[in-house]
C-alpha cells in the first residue's frame, strides 16, 4: 500500500480526526484496497495513453488495437519518467519519453534501445487488474490475487432500451466516505437543494435501514407531497398532484451506490401511468485520502429513448450534485482548519444507515491490516 | 485552545526561531488568549451572516434584529457544514444549510428537522462574548469567565464632534507581533515612508520608555523641522515652519496600540493656532499564528467636521501604512526561508519600548499556560 | 549549513528517496557546500541590487562602482528585513529600507541612524566570496577558507574570436543532479529531442566512461548518421552527408558540466571543411534541495563571427534544452508523489558515466559532513 497521506500532491496533510466515536471510519479511515473502482467512463478510453491516480496510484491506462485495456504504473522503471508523456506504438507497447525504455502490456520491459543486446529481464512496472463493463471502467489496486470480477455491481440493465440516462464526474476535493454519507443521508435535499430536489416536508419521512452483509440500504417513503421539481417536466406530473415517493439510497461497495426511487401516482394523472423509476448510479472512487472521483448516472424508465431528456437530465441533474460537491468541500476545508482539536460529530437519527455504512468500513480497513 | 500552528489553512508552517534572547516574545510565542480583540467595524455587522478567524478560532457572526452582535462557532456540530454558508432566520436563528439543524443565539440546538420530536439538548456551538462599542466590534477567544468588559480600552471621545477620522483595514501576512514592534519604533518612518511622515533628522531623537502595569509607552520630541508631508495640507503649516513634534506609542494591549501625536507651533503661524493633534488607533488581531487583521482610525482635532478631509486621511495614510504592511510581510517572507537557523535578532537603542512589549507578551504567554 | 529542506519558500517536501543502490547519491543527499556555483550572468550584475537563493542562502549582490562584485546574507541583522528591498548609496554601501541600518561591503554595520553615538560592532552580515569571471560570475556558500580560486573551470576561451556562443537560462523545478544526470546520458537525444539532436541509431552507439579524479567523462562515437537537425544549417552539412560524431559529456564538478562535440566529414563536403565543433557550457546551480538554476552556453568554432547565428543558436537550442527542463520538473513531479515508496531505479548500461557521478556526489557529501 503507497503511503498517501501528507503529500505534496494533494497540498493536503491529515487534519483533525473526525473523532465520531469507537469503530466508526472518518477521514483518516485507511482506503479500503481490495475493491473495484471505477476509473474512466469506458468511452472515453481509446488507442491513447491517459493518467489517472486511483487510491495514490498513479496510473498510465489505454485501450489496445484489440480492444481490451490495460493499466500500469504510470512511471519508467529506470528513471521515474512519467509514460503518460510517452509514446504509445501500434504495437501496444509503450516507449519511455527519455531514454526509449519499451513496455509490453503486462508491464514488462521488452527493449533497451542503448543495449540492444541486453535482455532486461528484471525491468518490469507494475500490472493492474481492470474490466472494461461499459459504460463504466474498473481498476483494482489492492492484492491482484482477491480481484474476483464477480464482486463487480450489476448495472448492465442500463444499457438497455427500457432506460434513458444523463451523466456527469466530478473531481472533489474531499474523503471519498463524504461522498457515500451524502447519499446516505437524504433528508439534505431540502436544505443543499431546494425545491430541485425537495419537498418541505420529505426530511420528517421515516427512514428503515437494512444491512445485508457489507451492504446497507437506507428506504423512505414519503406521502403527499407533489414530485420534485427535477422530474416534473420529464414525468409530466404537476406541482398539484401528491404522490408517493419512495426512495432507496443503497451503499454496496467502497466504490459504488445505488439510489434506486419511485413515484407512485395511483391516480394515473399522466394518461394512466401510475409509476416512474428513476435510478442514480454513484460511482465513488478516491484519488488519495482527501480527494476522489465521482462519476455518476442518472438513469430512468421514463421517456427511456429521448436523448434530448437525457440531455436535460445531464444538465439538470449536475447543477444540483454541483451543491452536493460544494458541501462535501466546504466541510473538508472546516475540518483542514484543524481549529477544534477536541470536535466530536454529534449523530441525529437520520444518520443511521451513514453510521453502520461507517461501521462496515472501518471493520473492512481493519480486517485488511 | 485550538493548535493553530502547521495548518493547511495558512500555508505556512513554523519557521525558524527568532532567537532574540531569552523572555522575549517572537512570532512562535503562543497567542495571548485572553484579551479583548477586534472582531470587525461595527457599520459593517448587519442581520447577515459573515466569517471570521480570530486566533485560530472559526467563527459566524451577525447582529440581531435586536441590534446585539452574536459570534458562534462556525461549523455545525452534525457534520462540520460551514455555517457562514447557511441560512439566518428573522427570529435569529441559523439554520445548517446541510441537514437543516438550527441554532439559537446562545449556541444551542433548537430544532432536528429529520427528527421533529426529538429535543436536541447536547448539540451546542460555542458561543463567544462579544462587545459593540462603536466604530469597532470586539470579541473574546479565551476563557468566558474572564471576558470582563471593563478590559476595552476607552476610545469613546473619537466619536465626539471635536475629532474627524480617516480609517483603514489590512489583512496582514505575518505574525501581529510584528505590527505592533513596528509601531513602538518610529525610527523607521524616514527609512520606510519617507517624507510622508519622516524628516531627516527624526530617527536621532531620543525616546523616553515608561513602562506602567502591561503597557509600554515610547515617548519622543524632534524639535527644528517641519510637520511630516502626509499633514502639511490639513494643519497648513508649511514647509519652512519648524515645529516642535510630540509623538507617543503606547502598547495597550495585544489587541490595541495607542499613538498620541501632537505638533506644537509656539509662533502660531497659522491663524495663531499653536497646538493640532493626532492620534492614531490601531486594533491588531492575530488570525492565526502567522497572519493578522490590522483596522486603524486615523484621528485628528484639526478641521474635524471635515468629511472630505476624512477621506484624504483614509487614502493617503493607506498608502503610507502599505509600506507598513510591505515591510511585515517580507520581514515574514524571510523568516519563512529558515535559511538561517542560528539568526539572532541584533537590537539597538530605538529598540527598548519593542523589547519591553515583547517581554511583557512573553511573560503573559507563561503565565496563561 | 542552514537547513534547507521542508522549506515553506519551495513548497515541498522531502519526497520517498530514489533509493538507487548504497553509495550513490540522489535526490536527498545533501548538496555539496564546498564548490564554486554561478550566480548570475557576469553582464547581469549592475550597481543595483539583486537577490538570488544559492544553496538555501538568501543572497542580496551588486556590482560596487569600482567593479568588484559583492554578495551577502540577504536580511538585516536588526530585524530581518530584505535587504534587496533597500537602498544602495555612491558610496556602495547598503541602507536597509526599514531602519536605516547601514553595512559596508564586507557586511560590517556602519551606521544606526537611531543611535548616531553607536559603534555597531558587534553587528554583521554574513558575506560571500565572489569571482567575477565573465561571462559568469561564481560565488561559494561554503567554508570560505576553502575558496580557492584555483577550483574554478577554465572557459577564458569562450570570450575568443575563434567561437561564436548562444546562451540561455532556466529555474528548473527539480534536484541539481538531475539534471547533471540528464547531460551524462545522451542516450535520450532521438527520445526527447526526436531529430533535433538524435539520430535513429544514436542511443545504440557505445559509450567509454573515464573517471579522473572528481571528474567523470563519457564518450561516444556514432558513425554513419548525418548531423542532427539543430547543426545542419550552421555546418552546412545535408541530411545525406554521413559523419562521424563524437561527442563528450563532461562531470566538472557539481556545478559544472562540460559537453564538447567534432562531426567529423572526411569527405568535405562543405568547402573541404572537415570538422566542427560544438562545445556547450552548462552551468548548474542549487536554489534549494529540490529546485535548481540552469544557465547554458552553446559555443561553436563554425561562423564565430555570425551574430544572427548566435541568436539563432540561443532561441533554437532553448526550444531543446525546454524539453530536458520538462522532462526533469515532471520526474521530480512523479517523485513528489509518494506513492511508490519502495521504488527503486533500474540501471541500464549506458547509465554508467551518471552513476560513476552519482558515486562520486555521495562521496564528496558524505566527507562534508
Amino acid at each position: 500500500m503507497p503511503k498517501i497521506s501528507n503529500r505534496p500532491g494533494t497540498g493536503k496533510k491529515p487534519a483533525n480526526r473526525r473523532r465520531s466515536g469507537d469503530g466508526i471510519a472518518d477521514r483518516d479511515t485507511p482506503l479500503i484496497r481490495n475493491c473495484w473502482y471505477v476509473l474512466d467512463w469506458s468511452a472515453d478510453v481509446e488507442h491513447a495513453l491517459k493518467n489517472r491516480m486511483v487510491l495514490g496510484h498513479d496510473l498510465v491506462y489505454f485501450r489496445t488495437k484489440s480492444g481490451e485495456i490495460t493499466a500500469l504504473q504510470n512511471r519508467c522503471a529506470h528513471r521515474c519518467f512519467p509514460l503518460h508523456r510517452s509514446t504509445l506504438h501500434d504495437d501496444d507497447t509503450i516507449q519511455c519519453g527519455y531514454h526509449g525504455l519499451t513496455y509490453a502490456t503486462d508491464g514488462k520491459c521488452v527493449k533497451v534501445p542503448s543495449a540492444m543486446d541486453l535482455k532486461p529481464r528484471g525491468i518490469r512496472l507494475q500490472h493492474y487488474p481492470v474490466i472494461d463493463r461499459p459504460p463504466m471502467v474498473w481498476v483494482w489496486t489492492g492484492d491482484p490475487e482477491k480481484a474476483d470480477p464477480g464482486l463487480l455491481p450489476d448495472y448492465d440493465w442500463v444499457n438497455g432500451d427500457d432506460w434513458g440516462y444523463g451523466k456527469g464526474f466530478y473531481h472533489v476535493k474531499g474523503n471519498y466516505l463524504a461522498i457515500h454519507e451524502n447519499l446516505m443521508d437524504i433528508t439534505h435535499f431540502q436544505f443543499l437543494h431546494g425545491a430541485a430536489l425537495g419537498t418541505p416536508r420529505h426530511a420528517e419521512s421515516k427512514v428503515h435501514v437494512t444491512v445485508k452483509g457489507n451492504t446497507v440500504d437506507n428506504y423512505r417513503v414519503n406521502e403527499g407531497e407533489p414530485v420534485p421539481q427535477l422530474h416534473q417536466k420529464a414525468t409530466g406530473l404537476s406541482l398539484e398532484t401528491p404522490i408517493i415517493r419512495h426512495a432507496h439510497s443503497t451503499f454496496v461497495t467502497p466504490g459504488f451506490h445505488d439510489a434506486l426511487g419511485k413515484f407512485e401516482d395511483p391516480a394515473g394523472t399522466n394518461n394512466g401511468r401510475t409509476e416512474y423509476t428513476p435510478r442514480i448510479l454513484h460511482f465513488i472512487t478516491p484519488e488519495t485520502q482527501y480527494t476522489s472521483y465521482y462519476w455518476w448516472i442518472f438513469a430512468r424508465d421514463f421517456k427511456p429513448g429521448d436523448k434530448r431528456l437525457d440531455n436535460t437530465y445531464s444538465r439538470r441533474t449536475a447543477q444540483v450534485f454541483e451543491e452536493d460537491k460544494d458541501a462535501i468541500e466546504w466541510m473538508e476545508e472546516q475540518w483542514a482548519k484543524e481549529d477544534r482539536p477536541d470536535f466530536r460529530e454529534s449523530h441525529v437519527p437520520s444518520d443511521e444507515g451513514a453510521v453502520k455504512m461507517r461501521r462496515i468500513v472501518h471493520r473492512l480497513a481493519r480486517e485488511q491490516d
